[in-house]
């Protein structure tokens, strides 16, 4: 059977090159993934004319960017960036950070 | 322009009644929500035949079924209920419980 519970914390696996990701989950309808972020390190600007995705900072502080707002989120925080709306990550902490992240529908996977 | 940057911890609402829904986001891609449990409340069994729904506990500790397994999930833990896989929740806790829920597509919105 799947497994289907997940210890994001214990799965959280960093590269020194960039932003690392971590699948949990995925089908056509969505993934779930980990993102993890050394100090400094960035998701690039971009948008998903079709897909929805969902930023949840678990660990750590991360700068978000969400159409023409940025913010820096603390764990716990959530941002969602609509289809279509230009969103980005960049790491300016001294620390490391960690997020899930889900995207509806699966960019790749979609039927 | 819509807010999308949340914070679900000041955001979270309980009612005596029942499991409360607090949503964050929806369109026909997904919904993303809170859900909020006073101690012994439930969310029953069900399962949706074309929706994944990823749980995320947030706060205090919930029991989780997703198919044959039920666990006892503690914040920060993550439970994946795929598409036709039976999933409920159980605050079996003395404690309140939030998790934020992600469903996708939007089992009413979607297309």
């Amino acid at each position: 059977m799947h497994d289907c519970f997940h210890d994001p914390a214990a799965l959280a696996t960093f590269s020194p090159e960039k932003m690392n990701k971590v699948n949990l989950y995925e089908s056509p309808r969505m993934f779930c993934d980990i993102y993890c972020l050394e100090p400094d390190q960035v998701q690039k600007d971009h948008a998903h004319a079709d897909n929805d995705k969902v930023y949840h900072v678990l660990t750590g502080t991360c700068r978000i960017r969400v159409g023409d707002r940025t913010e820096s989120l603390s764990a716990g925080k959530i941002a969602v960036a609509p289809a279509g709306m230009v969103h980005g990550l960049h790491n300016d902490s001294e620390q490391r950070t960690t997020l899930m992240v889900i995207m509806a529908p699966h960019p790749v996977l979609e039927n």
